[in-house]
C-alpha cells in the first residue's frame, strides 16, 4: 500500500484554512498514487487551541470543518485527520482527541487517544476523555494500528513525570494489525529526533511491524513542531523521512520499501533551524506584522537574534535600532553597525541621553539625597524599551526581545525594558548555546556575519561604567550547568552539588535567584521553546511562595541527628 | 464530639512556617476542648505549589514537615491535615492529594482525593493520581466520611466542564459514616458562598448527615481563598460558620448544636473584602515590599485601587504619584490630590512633560513625516510606567496596576505603560463593578472618600485632547454584558445576540478584540481573581491563532442552505 505522510503546518483555530489545505494535500497525495494520506494529531484545529475547546461554537465549527473535508476529498483515497470529537458518554470530559479516517462515500471511522499527556506543556486531561479501548481499523485489506502521539511514549525510561498502566501499542498489536500509524503533535526539543528514532525502532523490532509517524510541523506561539515524520520498517530501519521544519508530503510504499541512512542531527544546526522557523511562523501566522525590530546593543544576544530574524524574514524585513547611552563603549556602537552592514539591514541610531536626562530632571525632587543604583540603570533599559515600542507602534513592526535563558533564569533583565517585545527568540537558549549558535552562523556563512568582537568581548549590560555580567553572575559555563540541572532536570541543591561539585552556597544562591524572579518571567513575552523545560506554559511555578529550602534541609538534618543520638 | 474547624492561611511552599502554625492551631484547638481539628486541603504546602510537586526534594521535605507536625501535636487530639503523599503504585502520577489524620502515638491514617479538578485554574491531573476507593475513618467511636474539595462537587448542575462517573460522597455514606468532613481549597468568586450553602444543604438533606467544611483562607498570587468554613446539621441548616477572609478557629459540638441564621453576602461587600485581603496577603507573603505605589490619574480605577490599598495596608504604606501631561485636565490633578487628602496618603506630583518631549526630540528623525497617533499616546503611558517603576526600584515599593477587566479584555491599556506593576488589583473587575465598589466604599465611610467628580466624569485615558473611552469602546454597561457572556459564560456570537439582543456586528467586533489582545494579557501582572473566569492561569488561550468565527459561520450557513436547496 502506498501511504503519503502529510507533514502539515496548520494554523491554530483556522478551521477553514486548515480544512482547505487538508483537501489540497489530499489531492496532491492522490495524484502521487497514495491510497492513504495521514495527517498529524489535531490537524484540523492545530496544536493547541487550548480553552477554545471549552467554546461550544468552536467545537461545532470543528465538526463542520471535518464534514467539509469529507465532502471535498478526492475519491479513492483514505484521509486520516486529527480532530476533537464529542464524548458520547454522559460522564467525563466533553471531548476525545481523535483520529478520523475519511473516505469519499463511506462513514467516517473514529479512534480515540488513550494516553493523554498532562505535564510540562501538555494539558490534555483538561479537555479530553481517554479512549476506553484501542480498535484496529481495516482499510483496503490492511489492518491499521492507528494511535495518537503519547500512545507510543509509554516506556518507563521516557516517563519523567509518571507511567501509564495501559499500553495502546500492545493492545493494537494483539488485534493482529499489519502496520502501526501514529498521528503526532510532538514539539521540537534538543535530542528529540534521536529519541523518536530510538523508541520507534524499539517498537518495530519488538513487534516486527512497520511504523508510520506523521508529526505536526509549524510554530504556534511558544511551541515549535519540527515534523521529523518518518517510516521505520519492521526491522526498525528508517525507510522514509520528511525534512524537518517545513511542510512536506512524503510517499512510502509498503510493497517497495528502501532503507535510508539515518540522517545526522546536530545541536547547533537544529537550534538554528528551529529558531529561524519559529520566528518566521510567528510572523506569518499572526499576520499582524511583516517586519521586526531588534534593539542592537553590540552584544552577542542581540546580534544572534537579528541574524536569525534576517534568515527567517529576509534582510528587508528586519530593522535594527542601536540606542547608545553614556555607558556604551564606542566598540558597542561600531559592532552594531558592522553587524547591520554584514546582514544588510537598516540600522537606526537613537541615543537615549535626552530621555534619560529628562527622567533624571523629572525625578530629581523625588530622588533627592538617594544614591544612584538599580533605579537609574533600569531607566536606561526602559527608555530603550519605550523607543523600540514607539517605533513598533508607529510603523507596525514587532519587537523581538533578545534575552537568553541564563539571564531570564536569574532575573538579569529589566521588566518593561530589554524584556519588551512580542516574541522572545533566545529565552530558552542558555548563554553557552548562544555562543555555539554564533559560531555555527559564522561557519555556515564562511565569514564573520556576527562580528568577532561581539563574540569575544566580555558580556556586559552597559548600564554603569565598566559593568560586566560576571560582576553579578557566576561565569556562564558554571551558571548554565547549574541552571540546567535545576530547571531541566528538576534537581535540587544536594543533587546538583553531588553531580557538579560546585559550592553548595553558590548552588543554593542560584536556585533561590531563579525562584525569586518568577514575578519577572510571569510578564515576559512568549519564548520559542527548544528544550525539554522552558520557562512559559510548561513550567508553572508559584509567585507568592516561600520555599525555605535551606531552612528545611537544616531542620531535617537536625531532626535526623536527634533521632540517631 | 467537639470538632475545631481550623480555617488556616498557609503560605505556599513555606513548609516549616506552615508546620509550626499547624501545631499552634492544634494546641489552641486542644485548649478549646476539641477532640478533632480539621485543616483545609493541602494545608501543609498551601494551594498551590504547582510544579514544585515535580521536585523530589520538595516532596521529601513535605513528608518531613508532616512527620514533624505529628511529633509535635498535643496528646488526645486528632489533627486532620492536607498534604501530598506518594503514590505507592508503579503506574500513574507520582502523588496523591491526601487528607492525613495524625494523632500522637498512633500511625497516620491517609485518605486520597478521588475527583481531581482539571479545568479553569485547576491542574490536579498534572500532579495527582485519583483515589481508587474512598474509605471511612473510625476515630474515637465516630465514623468519619473524610473527603477533599471537588469530591463534594459532583452535581450535574455545577459541572460546567464535565461530570464525574463516581460519587465519593455516596461511596462514603454507603459505608455508614456518621459525619461528612470536607477539606477544601476552594477560591472565592462571586456567588460562591451561596453555592456552597446550596450544595452542602442538599447533601445533608439527601443523606440526613451533618457536614463539616473547612476551607482554605488566604491569597496566593492570583487566587483568593475566602474561607467560608462551616458546619451544616443533618437538616441542612448551618450550625457553625467561620468569618470570611480571615484565619479562624471555630468549635462545633455535635452533641450540642445550635442553628445559626444564614448570613447574607453582598456582591459589592464581598468584592471589597476579597480585594483588600488579596492586596494585604500578596504584600505580606512575598515579604519583599512594605509599601505600594499607585499612579493616580484622577479616574475611578486608580482611586478605587488606592483606597483598597489603604484599607489593606494602612495609609502610611500607600504612596500616590500623579503624573500629569498636557492632556490632563486640571480636574484630574485636583481629584487625585483630593483623593490623597481623603485617604491620608502622600501624593507626589511628577509631570511627564520633559520625558515626553525628550522622546519627541529623540525620535523626531525616525518619525519625520508621520502623523501623531497611538505611538505618541503610548509614549505618555510608558513614561508614566518608567516613573512608577523608577520609584519602585529606588524605594523598594511595589507598583499596583489599576486597569479593570473591561479594559484588559479589549486591550484598552498600554503594555509596559499603565499595565506595569507587581499586582493588578481590578483586572478581574468589570468597569460596572468598579463603580459599585466606589459607591460601596463611600457608603461604608459615610463620606465621599472617592471624590464625586472621579465617579461622575466620563472615563478617559487622557492621552489626546478631549479623549473619552466611549470614543473607542461601547458604553460600559453594554460592553460588560457582552464580555461577561463571552468570557465567563463561554458563549459565542449567536448565543450572545440571542440573549442580549445587541447588534451581531457589535458583538462580533468585541469578541474579535478580546481574541486579538491575548498577546497583551500574556504579559500582564497577576490579577486578583474574583470571578468564575478570570484572565490568567484559569483562561488559557492561544496567541498565534486565527479563529475566523465569522467566515466559518458564513460557510456553515451556505453549506446548510446548499444541502437544503
Amino acid at each position: 500500500m502506498k501511504i503519503a505522510l502529510a507533514q502539515f503546518n496548520p494554523t491554530v483555530a483556522d478551521l477553514l484554512g486548515n480544512a482547505r489545505r487538508t483537501v489540497e494535500l489530499a489531492q496532491e497525495a492522490a495524484n502521487m498514487g497514495a491510497e492513504l494520506v495521514v495527517f498529524p494529531e489535531l490537524s484540523i484545529v492545530g496544536y493547541s487551541p487550548h480553552d477554545l475547546f471549552d467554546n461550544a461554537h468552536f467545537v461545532e465549527a470543528t465538526e463542520f470543518a471535518v464534514r467539509w473535508v469529507h465532502e471535498h476529498i478526492p475519491e479513492g483515497i483514505g484521509v486520516l485527520v486529527g480532530a476533537p470529537v464529542r464524548n458520547p458518554q454522559p460522564h467525563g470530559k466533553r471531548l476525545h482527541n481523535a483520529a478520523i479516517l475519511l473516505e469519499s462515500g463511506c462513514e467516517p471511522v473514529v479512534t480515540h487517544k488513550m494516553l493523554l499527556p498532562t505535564y510540562d506543556i501538555y494539558d490534555e486531561d483538561r479537555y479530553f476523555e481517554p479512549a476506553g479501548e484501542q480498535l484496529a481499523i481495516d482499510f483496503h485489506g490492511v489492518r491499521l494500528g492507528v494511535h495518537i502521539c503519547e500512545d507510543m511514549w509509554n516506556l518507563a525510561e521516557f516517563s519523567t513525570y509518571h507511567t501509564y498502566e495501559r499500553d495502546p501499542i500492545a493492545e493494537l498489536v494483539s488485534q493482529g494489525v499489519d502496520l502501526l500509524i501514529n498521528l503526532s503533535a510532538s514539539p521540537f526539543a534538543h535530542g528529540r529526533h534521536e529519541t523518536r528514532t530510538e523508541i520507534i525502532s524499539q517498537i518495530c523490532k519488538t513487534y516486527h511491524m512497520p511504523f508510520v509517524l506523521v508529526n505536526l510541523v509549524g510554530a504556534n506561539t511558544e511551541l515549535i513542531f519540527d515534523g521529523d515524520s518518518r517510516v521505520h520498517g519492521a526491522d526498525g530501519q528508517i525507510q522514509a523521512m520528511a525534512p524537518s521544519f517545513e511542510e512536506a508530503l512524503v510517499l512510502w510504499d509498503s510493497d517497495d520499501p528502501s532503507t535510508l541512512a539515518t540522517d545526522e542531527h546536530d545541536r547547533a544546526s537544529d537550534l538554528y533551524q528551529a529558531l529561524v522557523f519559529g520566528i518566521r511562523d510567528y510572523v506569518e501566522k499572526t499576520g499582524a506584522f511583516e517586519r521586526v525590530l531588534v534593539g542592537l546593543s553590540g552584544g552577542i544576544d542581540s546580534a544572534v537574534t537579528a541574524t536569525l530574524a534576517v534568515d527567517a524574514l529576509g534582510a528587508e524585513n528586519v530593522i535594527g535600532i542601536t540606542m547608545p547611552s553614556v555607558y556604551s563603549t564606542a566598540g558597542s556602537v561600531d559592532d552594531s553597525l558592522t553587524l547591520a552592514e554584514n546582514l544588510g539591514i537598516i540600522c537606526h541610531t537613537v541615543p537615549i541621553l535626552d530621555a534619560v536626562n529628562a527622567f533624571g530632571t523629572t525625578l530629581s525632587g523625588l530622588f533627592d539625597g538617594t544614591r544612584e543604583g538599580i533605579a537609574e540603570e533600569n531607566i536606561q533599559a526602559r527608555s530603550r524599551g519605550i523607543i523600540l515600542m514607539a517605533a513598533s507602534n508607529k510603523f507596525g513592526h514587532m519587537v523581538l526581545s533578545t534575552g537568553n535563558k541564563s539571564e531570564m533564569a536569574m532575573g538579569y533583565a529589566t521588566l518593561y525594558g530589554d524584556m519588551s517585545g512580542g516574541l522572545a527568540v533566545l529565552a530558552d537558549v542558555f548563554k553557552s548555546d548562544v555562543y555555539s549558535l554564533a559560531e555555527y552562523i559564522n561557519t555556515l556563512a564562511k565569514t564573520d556575519r556576527i562580528p568577532r568582537p561581539t563574540i569575544e568581548k566580555a558580556p556586559s549590560a552597559e548600564l554603569r561604567p565598566n559593568q560586566k555580567d560576571e560582576d553579578s553572575l557566576p561565569p556562564y559555563p558554571v551558571l548554565d550547568e547549574i541552571l540546567c540541572c535545576y530547571i531541566e532536570s528538576r534537581m535540587d541543591v544536594d543533587d546538583i552539588v553531588r553531580k557538579t561539585g560546585h559550592d553548595p552556597l553558590l548552588v543554593q544562591g542560584i536556585l533561590d535567584a531563579v525562584d525569586r524572579n518568577e514575578y519577572k518571567r510571569k510578564q515576559a513575552p512568549p519564548a520559542l521553546r527548544v528544550s525539554d523545560k522552558a520557562f512559559g506554559i510548561g513550567r508553572r511555578m508559584p509567585i507568592v511562595a516561600r520555599y525555605g529550602r535551606n531552612d528545611i534541609r537544616k531542620m531535617m538534618e537536625d531532626f535526623h541527628q536527634g533521632m540517631e543520638s
